[in-house]
């Protein structure tokens, strides 16, 4: 069958064979087949959709495009979690050290910012010597010594995939759930992983930004993980303000650190605690949901999980010393201070907007080429439903070029909406679907 | 703008800017802009479609992708002829002399066949010497001398109608009404002609195999001629069955020839005459359209669209001779009957089949590397409704490779289906837009 019979199936609404999806992906992952038909046919999927066989076949032959690992050598179950992105959004830097503390493995491998988005990479880097692109080898070895790594995608890892996000994202081919599902689990799957928590984001700073899209990814998502035979729990949460206060990369790693300290603000430390009881109830370590909340609470105090973070940096080249004294991570040479024009509620947060400040004043890359400013960021200062008086802070602007905070502040003063009598603010957690 | 924002424009079956419509068509043609967004993009307009006015920029913009002829400087009115393409569509070689002979002047130019339609080029490359690859300048001598020329698309014309068409041929985006239709009057626009008449056929035999379908693409054709502009008129013809009787390309000039000189089937001759009709009354040269009629059906009576054709021939470099003794255009060695299996009536020609049967005989193209055998054919011996004994030929192929008439010959008898109790033929013109 030639690749525009495979497209016109598509087009025209029907069930593409299994064989023929795997013969095209294979076709994508070897450059055989033009990116001119697989543009065509990414769009014909935007338009039409898959169904449930189509998107399994699909995500496997993405999978296996390229080398899936075998971890199966490290005893216990492996969990990872996913976020599909957001502002402010460090939980897995605090969360992966309390669930490997709590004796569940934690093989994650992350992506780099792009856009409004922060990536975990780029905020990993933050800390001085640290590596996140490692061997496989190396991976599997930290694994099994801290029981987490954290470390960026590997050129062999579902190949597929990367050359199909690559085009999807010149072709307006990104927003459709059946691709972003498939893209995530791809990647996913190829960890070597028993079980996945998703933290799918829903609001002003997500990709998503209505509640249903958000449920319908969840349970895309859902679908093609049972149906590889993995246990998924799909959390969908508020991304309608900044996770935490810190938005910057340096500055999020010491927000997680501290975290992990037993300090930290309650926003990101209760999502930080539902997501890790999660993670041990799917890695067999806990009895029941209460017994798996008091399982990571007791690894945040006892000092457990700071103790996994710090043989994490050891072991993959950083400099642990931050650990202890997070002030050894990069700070920015200037702070400014934008402040609340008048008095009232802080009724909405335009939270993309927020994310693109931080891109402009450095923290963030508007393209794969751009360099990033680890030491660079904002500290929001106001939370949903605060009431304000004109002048008081709305968000700290932490710089190292002037012309850059004149550009990101009006942006960020128009990001916050100051409104007229109390509101609601939105919850943490909408729904999980497991 | 990026051409992927145009795309997403498309895709969420917005209103696309026409200055963008322009600027990426533009850089189609330079080929600045990837196959892989053109691709996308003919992808989404497959699905939301173009709305009357993009349409119109669209395919101003493929027009003007090249070199735009003008004829201005030729006295009169020009008016052509297109065919959407058909099995045994020989009507322009005896449609553009007879009209020419009226004094109206028909600058056509013509494509190839491919697949199961034959190609108004490969029908004059039978008659030895005729050149249908002229130079532009070339090209209007001989329709200020013969006041027709009948020659092959030239590299300069539509050169983004060129590319594109090869890219949708290979993302399954060809049966698309707007894409079909700009690429048609992009190419007939850059001719520089006043006014067109359109022979958009429907049936089993024809792109188009519904009515409703037909109707869409002629509205839509005469919509994008009358907002450049020019006079449009499209006729839906019938193409349930071959028109005339041969099917193949000496034997097609050879039937064409023969209207000419005062014989040939009814079917082709009535049609010949109606759309030449038409073209009088565009070209101003005819009172009303009983005028028009007596006009054409005097140059054929007179022999003066024979002597058309034969100024035409000898200026493009062709044997004149074939003319007058249409035997000297190319036969085929053998010749095979096939023959009704059972008696009954006619009932259905499936016509694409009989096009393909040609095509397997050597008349016709599978790609457009196959190089065709100008001799071979097949005569169709039966029509829709007629009553038919076991035994009575269906057709008779002409060949020269015995083991090419094996394979045709199920083709064809597989073709015609002969039924019980009588049956109503197809009108040859279903409507006529204006």
């Amino acid at each position: 069958v030639r690749p525009q019979d495979l497209i016109r199936v598509k087009r025209d609404n029907g069930e593409m064979p299994p064989e023929e999806i795997r013969c095209f992906i294979d076709g994508v992952a070897r450059s055989e087949i033009p990116d001119y038909q697989a543009a065509a046919l990414c769009m014909a999927i935007f338009w039409r959709g898959l169904s449930e066989a189509e998107l399994s076949v699909w995500t496997d032959a993405m999978l296996h495009s390229g080398r899936v690992l075998d971890l199966s050598s490290i005893p216990g179950r492996k969990v990872d979690k996913h976020s599909t992105g957001g502002v402010g959004d460090k939980v897995s830097l605090c969360l992966a050290p309390l669930v490997a503390a709590c004796g569940v493995s934690v093989p994650m491998i992350s992506g780099r910012g792009l856009g409004h988005t922060g990536g975990t990479l780029d905020k990993l880097e933050a800390i001085p010597g640290f590596r996140t692109s490692i061997s496989v080898d190396d991976f599997m070895r930290v694994v099994r010594d801290a029981k987490l790594a954290l470390i960026g995608q590997t050129d062999d890892l579902a190949p597929a995939d990367r050359k199909l996000y690559a085009l999807r994202d010149v072709t307006s081919t990104v927003e459709s759930i059946p691709l972003i599902a498939s893209s995530i689990m791809s990647k996913k799957l190829a960890e070597g992983i028993d079980a996945l928590v998703l933290d799918v984001k829903v609001g002003s700073g997500a990709f998503m930004k209505d509640l249903e899209r958000s449920r319908q990814l969840a349970e895309t998502l859902c679908g093609i993980g049972r149906r590889a035979g993995k246990q998924v729990t799909a959390f969908l949460t508020d991304m309608n303000q900044p996770l935490g206060r810190e938005v910057g990369n340096a500055s999020e790693t010491r927000e997680a650190i501290e975290i992990l300290q037993g300090k930290g603000p309650d926003d990101l430390l209760d999502l930080t605690l539902q997501l890790g009881a999660e993670m041990l109830l799917l890695g067999g370590v806990a009895a029941d949901q209460d017994d798996a909340l008091q399982r990571v609470r007791q690894a945040r105090r006892s000092g457990a999980g700071l103790e996994r973070l710090r043989r994490c940096v050891e072991l993959q080249g950083g400099d642990p010393r931050v650990i202890d004294n997070p002030a050894l991570l990069p700070t920015a040479r200037h702070d400014r201070v934008v402040a609340a024009q008048r008095a009232g509620t802080l009724a909405e947060v335009k939270t993309e907007q927020v994310g693109i400040a931080g891109m402009v004043l450095g923290a963030g890359r508007k393209t794969v080429a751009d360099v990033i400013d680890h030491a660079v960021g904002l500290t929001v200062a106001a939370r949903l439903g605060d009431t304000l008086r004109a002048g008081d802070p709305l968000a700290v602007l932490h710089f190292n070029d002037p012309t850059r905070a004149d550009a990101a502040e009006p942006i960020l003063l128009q990001a916050f909406v100051i409104g007229d009598g109390p509101i609601t603010p939105p919850p943490l957690v909408y729904e999980v679907l497991r």
